[in-house]
């Protein structure tokens, strides 16, 4: 570590990086199937030692958050992902659902450090962490990231924000790591009590959307505020540098971006869900799907980190929705499209016409005759058991906006 | 480490410890009054070499808690008593005070690992852990020592029973760490909810009286507790072991008893303020004044460990209370015995007499003439500005209850 990087890693050659992620990615795949049998019957049928590369990545089936919930439901705590013993791990935590989670071994086991350097925290530093350290893993992600750093950690947790401004005053941390509208609470709350809360210089924010006003603000006070994206699952996935120009996926983590509802890998630039897969050897999470949608940013940062950018968190993956009573999910549209070779993208809009759901699908082909419109229709009958209408557009015309289901009912 | 024992420390000859404790503790103050001014300043006059005996030790003053506090809050955060710099501690904690405490080097920072082992926790054992990991360090104390001595811990923190009840239920825990009550609300939780929470077998509490029915309650159910005494300062002190017999002192530190309000040693067995002496070597604590009374239980164990015992939390020592509108401290108590080399101990009792205070000194005197009540009765005036009556006692007829000032008024 330097003062103006971490380590070498984060600016390798990028394809240096994917050789080396996809060269470890076998042994990962071998472990996990060979130690957790929930992951040798997910991934029944695949070869480890042949994916070695996106492509055959892309081949193997994701592992939604809900699939994975309901597993452990039937095979409690980690229904059966864990590849190893529970005994190897320091701690294990309870996420909302309840997810079932063990603290990977190691001093940084969520991968916090790398985004806490890249938001201008240093060893030395005082930093006064907002998350809470109770059930879930949330205080302790960058509790450990900061303390494997160098930095102090001042464990203030949620609430009591009195005695919060008070240890900012006597204390004087020069970091914060919190949600992104706690900081606000804070430096509000020490304003109104006259308490110099002017020591807090930087910030790593995660768990909510940093609106651009409120960056501003915090600029305007002289704080330096990062984003990071992390899960309670993964840990830290990706992070902001001081280049501003996305987030920068962190290294040890593939991410790919698929078509909500698949396990199909997006044109890069496009919106979709995010889909992780870690190297975390006591449970490793294999093409992860986090239920959050981004795009990659093509290129590199102006920062010199060379991994893939993300643009952050761009809403919920999971689209599902009732219609006329009935549920609909975005499965079901891939399966549509599936169904259609002519087919390359759909989209369904739900709206209200009269006092009734109305469904319109929207699907990107080249075709225009051949009875597409109808076969479609059927198709969409079929799989929904709903009629809806179905209309034409040109490859390229549906927004880029990760949806595949969009509500456009209004309920307020 | 064996299943036996912790390692063999425990049970090295009594008089071997008591010399390598000593022969410490030099080095200890000087490492204290070269790197904290605050030890310079508290210690000025003190030759370090030479404190290698009980009675040596006992010619240092003592630290009390409130005169930390006062000298916290002028040179904050830590008094000038931290020798060393705070980077080099992982986390700092904020107790009610406020005081500020820095976390000690090392695994297992408040030498929480030996306790646990003595509850009967063993490593690979899973481990809920219900104090609060925020501002304080309460959760971090034995988190530490539980990851330390190679348990799992679930960082369930204060509140959310029913989520602790359901994670129980799942992850099923064979420890439990916390308040002795809070155990009980766990399991009567349970088993209002119908779930099984029968995989805690052992506890360790602290924090709070462990009542004889309760333990037996807890027995009842298959569970052993044992309790620790632990603080945020210190860390923990002393803990009980499979022979119940009261509470082993923890190594490494150097355990007094002293007459409340003085820094003086009371006989062997008698109750007064403990007052301990750690080997933290970025925050030393030298006769620290826990505010605390308890008492030396002569003899070793029958569990084998051969450190001094102490009973338990016997109550507060901190008696300072108001008469006729005027404080009253256990330090002007000591003030009036010190006064008069014919007598050993005095006790003030406080009482209402019609609708006004009233003040009784006792005193444990062989003499009787010479005009003594009298010329006590002037010291006591003189003392505290209020007038009071002087009552002579034979050596040993005060109560052995660690209290020099007894308030007897009743204010329900």
């Amino acid at each position: 570590m330097s003062d103006t990087q971490f380590d070498a890693r984060e600016r390798q050659d990028a394809g240096q990086r994917e050789r080396d992620l996809f060269a470890r990615l076998p042994e990962l795949l071998a472990h996990a199937t060979a130690k957790a049998e929930g992951w040798a019957a997910h991934l029944a049928g695949s070869d480890p030692a042949a994916v070695t590369d996106r492509a055959a990545l892309a081949r193997l089936p994701v592992l939604r958050k809900s699939e994975l919930l309901a597993k452990q439901k039937a095979k409690p705590p980690f229904g059966g992902f864990l590849a190893g013993d529970l005994s190897g791990a320091a701690r294990v935590f309870m996420s909302p659902g309840p997810i079932w989670e063990p603290q990977a071994p190691g001093l940084d086991p969520w991968n916090g450090a790398r985004s806490l350097f890249a938001a201008g925290f240093r060893r030395g530093d005082l930093v006064l962490n907002a998350f809470s350290y109770h059930l879930t893993p949330g205080g302790f992600i960058l509790d450990q990231g900061a303390i494997a750093l160098g930095c102090t950690v001042f464990p203030a947790g949620v609430g009591n924000t009195d005695s919060q401004v008070e240890a900012i005053e006597v204390l004087r941390p020069a970091g914060f790591v919190g949600t992104p509208d706690y900081l606000k609470i804070l430096l509000d709350r020490g304003r109104e009590q006259g308490r110099d809360v002017s020591s807090i210089r930087k910030a790593l924010v995660s768990g909510g959307a940093l609106f651009p006003s409120l960056r501003e603000e915090y600029e305007s006070k002289g704080i330096r505020v990062g984003q990071c994206y992390a899960t309670a699952d993964l840990g830290v996935i990706a992070y902001e540098t001081e280049a501003m120009d996305g987030m920068v996926v962190n290294e040890d983590y593939i991410v790919e971006i698929v078509r909500p509802g698949t396990g199909e890998p997006v044109a890069d630039g496009e919106v979709g869900e995010l889909v992780v897969t870690n190297f975390n050897s006591l449970y490793p999470l294999i093409r992860f799907a986090t239920g959050d949608l981004s795009r990659i940013i093509p290129g590199q940062s102006a920062c010199g980190r060379t991994n893939m950018r993300l643009a952050g968190w761009m809403g919920r993956a999971d689209q599902r929705t009732k219609v006329k009573g009935m549920f609909v999910d975005p499965a079901q549209i891939a399966q549509i499209v599936a169904a259609h070779p002519e087919v390359s993208k759909a989209r369904l809009a739900v709206s209200r016409v009269g006092e009734a759901d109305a469904m319109t699908l929207s699907v990107e082909t080249e075709v225009t005759g051949n009875g597409i419109s109808e076969r479609v229709a059927a198709t969409l009958r079929e799989v929904t058991h709903l009629k809806g209408d179905v209309v034409l557009v040109m490859p390229g015309a549906l927004p880029n906006d990760g949806k595949v289901i969009a509500d456009e009912r209004e309920y307020g």
